[in-house]
């Protein structure tokens, strides 16, 4: 399968070798591990192969993105029982060199095993190019806060998927892939942000590491949320399940939230919803967020 | 668990934030993955969870000193069933720790997940200093072929172990926690190394990818392989099995085989055990290595 892995600029050697190589021209680099387990991050009933190996690459991606860093590489390691079929496991490395390939990065290398349960381990690699890493302990009383990339589909195409429906397909697709932008990743690094994270729980349960690392106060404003169309009639369509909600407390969209200086210029798709101040906690609307705070995929 | 891991000189932002960063000062990075399956690659009645944290992190970081580089860090993705004792898996973190504080490095993060299996993944990165990366395309004809560390004395262990024995215990502590001599990687580049390996699935074995990889012919010479005087006994003990096949094809003990230009000054821990000539596949004593060329683990 390594002739449908993609090639990028900073490989230099590539799968075959005992280890990879790759460039670091910052002379720093950015790694992130993920685990996906059968079961409990994904089920094959509800997600093809392809779309899998897309979420896999895309959740690590995201990561390095969210670091303020350019994705260089993908190292994957895929254990699965002998009798999965050869084009599930295809599908699943054509999803992950598709993905890999719209970050502009390799898959260097990685490992396969047999094992009675499909697990997939994702490491991503990235370069900061000069840039100073953007950590979730930068945000000071007075940043405001803003989200690139849309909080809530993933969570409500898994809602449609749970009562057995298949559209909106918009909705549904974005469950199954989502696309995190990950050029803003080292825009955000540019424009002067002081933390920013993925979104990969739930925008308040995410927002609350900022706020912890950070020692502050975050506040979410949510008329200045982006108002997703689609969102509402797939509430009612659920029965009338609460599509602010999954806005706030939906998981895998893997948008990037990061807090900016007060009268920094962001371009368009920098939404600002909120701002930060001093205290502690993420509150909504001024009041307490509680009922937002967790994501649990399928636990 | 945090509070247990190294923190090399390398890391700039470790466990707790999107992604770490750590120092890649030569510009380039090495990184590398294996996944550990329960069953397939350890059985925790016959290694100890500290042992089996000291290997998984040991197989990675003799991939990163193969290519000639220092160690820098370590990822590790962690699946296990929620029954399993939490002194189990604190075990395994501390042998993680351990091996990777050995070899200089840091464990700078990771994922853990539920499953129904074991299953450990591991990424480990290093940095060059301005080497060339030792591949294994690299062995040219004249060249001299030389091994840092010890080779069959896993495999007598883990013969040992599958006989109901317990007894020698260097042999037994071979197959449980392999000791690759790391740094022996950046010196044999320094020396001059045209290719290098890391002998995880038998010397000859391993080394028919480097005459693959080089186009090379690569003989061995039995006569000056390092005599290990537990072999011969061992091989008794448990019923006349070959000590010379486990010193050929035994795996998992993490010697570092690599070439060098012939009249190469080498120091005493490599010792010359063959040469490469023009044409293909591995011999031993002039003959048919076919004999030698397979390691299975436990399958």
């Amino acid at each position: 399968m390594k002739a449908m892995l993609p090639v990028g600029a900073a490989q230099l050697v590539g799968i075959g070798d005992d280890a990879a190589v790759l460039t670091a021209p910052d002379a720093r680099v950015v790694a992130t591990m993920d685990l996906l387990v059968e079961g409990r991050h994904f089920r094959r009933d509800w997600s093809a192969a392809f779309d899998i190996g897309c979420k896999a690459a895309a959740q690590n991606l995201a990561d390095i993105a969210a670091m303020g860093a350019a994705p260089t590489a993908l190292l994957v390691g895929f254990a699965s029982p002998g009798e999965l079929p050869a084009d599930w496991a295809r599908d699943l490395v054509r999803g992950l060199a598709e993905e890999t390939a719209r970050a502009g990065a390799s898959v260097a290398g990685g490992d396969v095993s047999s094992a009675d349960t499909i697990m997939i381990a994702v490491t991503a690699l990235g370069d900061l190019a000069g840039r100073d890493p953007v950590t979730r302990a930068g945000a000071r009383a007075g940043d405001l806060l803003a989200v690139a990339g849309q909080t809530g589909r993933a969570a409500a195409g898994l809602a449609l998927l749970r009562a057995g429906r298949a559209e909106p397909a918009g909705l549904i697709a974005a469950h199954q892939r989502p696309l995190p932008p990950y050029d803003a990743g080292p825009e955000a690094a540019l424009l002067g942000a002081t933390s920013m994270i993925d979104i990969s729980d739930g925008l308040v349960q995410d927002l609350g590491h900022v706020a912890a690392a950070s020692a502050v106060r975050i506040d979410i404003d949510t008329t200045r949320l982006p108002r997703d169309p689609e969102l509402p009639a797939a509430a009612a369509a659920v029965g009338g399940a609460d599509w602010l909600g999954w806005a706030l407390s939906g998981g895998e969209d893997h948008a990037l939230a990061a807090t900016f200086p007060a009268g920094a210029h962001l371009p368009d798709r920098w939404a600002v919803i909120g701002a930060v101040s001093a205290g502690s906690g993420v509150f909504v609307d001024g009041g307490s967020s509680a009922a937002y705070s967790g994501w649990d995929h399928f636990r």
